[in-house]
């Protein structure tokens, strides 16, 4: 890429508005000083939160409005009445009109999924979009999605979600055929996994930029078992709170434990390095972001209650998918696949 | 309960057979003196191991049989070959024909599942069985199934889990109405969990001896937030294999971690009993059963793989629900569940 990435922030988005999201982009430009910023929100409380930082006030732009969105909107009331005014939908917009490379909200997902399907659209060829997690693994990283876009999946579903999660995982991983599990049960006798077991058949057969690594189990995924993990976004819903979940309760654990003696709490002062490094590796801040992948346009979804290393993470995963052009090479995948489909129907 | 309890062990099932299941039924033994077993088996197998606990060999009655399930066979090819006749078979018979009040393999899941329906069926009013497994919370315990039988489930079907979890956690963690939650994904403009809705709606009405929660996340099954957390099976086999790997994992960078310097490793040694204490919280063998809930008996089935200190939870497990006589009242509140729900539709 030539011109420098430009993230357009929703700032009045998640639970503390321009107080944790203007921090954080303070905290993204020290690591990408040639990154610009279109901040959308009031311009009272982000011009106040700005005068910390005449660096980023330099390279950002205000887009003013006094709507916002309200974290417990439904979607279709928030679609209703933020579209055309609200911080989250001209953040969007900024994207469509070429403003922007991509947009970080922390408010409500189910308000920014409608409004950037609307927004945005969906990718030609592309039936629904998925939201894609980064998972952390014992070997690295992997892509899971779809982590709550929608409830169940069909099986040319559930393939699009193997193509763009693959699409993602080249560019953000650098590999060129990543590898793509389907998460499934392995009790045998189970049956009506059909739609599963149809986009198996689809994927091992079919000539896409991935290696098909068969059905994965849960325990697979920390595992580093594939690349990109697809699932429905109920299950992958599920799995990834359960993760968090079990990831805090050992957390607990751990503290208890180290608590429980003299000498365990004399062994966690001179492990303390150890423990700093432990947590790091656990810190949910660290993967913060659930992607929408299949929409013309990066939209980065933060926890709604982080703070500004949360919000920062965020935003540089946003660079990321920006400066490595996901959508364009999503969309040209997508388009290939497709006509290879139509050719072997053709033929 | 007057008479001891008699478990009925396959001795051949899993990947080790007698070598695993007889060492784990002394375990079992030492702490429950009074308990009796049925042994079936390779005769010569058993004997050979049983030659090592005198005390045992004196509570234990051998059923031979040289038919055993291979852990890989098919559900229906194992209930074509293995009927009548296998040790996992003959196993199930003692508890239908009350010579046994549980039974406990580590053989193949979906094998075992098929012959306990056939052999000692479904209890009256419950439309299918489920698996149930014990899960680790930062409070204590709770219940969560469906972990595998099934794949989805109805609105009636979540319903008579919960019942069945119900009546196990009042059975095993003696509270007298258990609290139940169902499982959900919390995005709010997803649709499509119409079955769950349904579940919810019968719940929060019906006079069932259990407090209804409400809708709970992933993350909210390691923190305790219900006795007993409701899932189809698909989803619950994902959940719990994710916790399994992301404790593991934890583990994982929890060594490398304390490896890393010389300060952290003298911390380690220093903590040792705090790591200790640890890894007895995460050990999955203390934990190790899935429990067949809604069939004419008590089935426990071990993980293939386990050692002798997990097969002895399995049986552990299986005594607890046998003295707590769970069947028999699981059975109760299945018929005054559904007897109340004629008197309203009567009425």
């Amino acid at each position: 890429m030539g011109a420098p990435v430009t993230i357009a922030l929703d700032a009045m988005g998640g639970d503390h508005g321009p107080s944790v999201v203007i921090p954080a982009a303070s905290l993204a430009l020290i690591r990408h000083p040639e990154m610009r910023f279109v901040l959308v929100g009031d311009v009272a409380r982000i011009d106040a939160e700005l005068k910390n930082d005449p660096q980023l006030a330099n390279r950002s732009e205000i887009v003013h409005t006094d709507v916002a969105v309200a974290m417990d909107a439904k979607p279709s009331q928030a679609l209703r009445r933020g579209r055309w005014k609200s911080s989250m939908w001209l953040a969007l917009e900024a994207v469509r009109d070429g403003h922007a490379d991509a947009t970080v909200s922390a408010g409500n997902t189910g308000a920014l999924m409608a409004m950037a399907k609307f927004c945005l659209k969906t990718i030609q060829g592309i039936d629904r979009p998925a939201i894609a997690a980064i998972w952390p693994t014992v070997e690295a990283e992997c892509i899971v999605l779809d982590v709550g876009a929608n409830v169940g999946a069909d099986a040319r579903q559930l393939v699009e979600f193997a193509l763009m999660g693959a699409g993602m995982a080249r560019a953000l991983f650098n590999v060129e055929k990543p590898s793509v599990g389907l998460l499934n049960i392995g009790v045998e006798e189970v049956k009506g996994v059909d739609e599963i077991k149809k986009a198996a058949a689809a994927l091992k057969e079919s000539p896409l930029p991935l290696r098909y690594k068969g059905f994965v189990e849960g325990d697979d995924i920390g595992h580093g078992a594939a690349d990109v993990i697809v699932t429905d976004g109920f299950t992958g819903n599920i799995a990834l709170k359960t993760a968090e979940g079990t990831a805090k309760q050992i957390g607990e654990y751990l503290r208890a434990a180290m608590g429980r003696s003299v000498l365990s709490r004399l062994g966690a002062v001179l492990a303390q390095g150890a423990f700093r490094a432990l947590k790091d590796k656990m810190d949910p801040r660290q993967l913060n972001g659930g992607i929408f992948l299949g929409l013309n346009g990066i939209v980065v979804k933060s926890h709604g209650g982080t703070d500004a290393t949360g919000f920062a993470s965020a935003i540089d995963l946003a660079y990321d998918m920006a400066s490595n052009d996901v959508v364009k090479r999503l969309a040209s995948d997508v388009g290939a696949f497709h006509a290879k489909l139509e050719l072997e129907g053709a033929a």
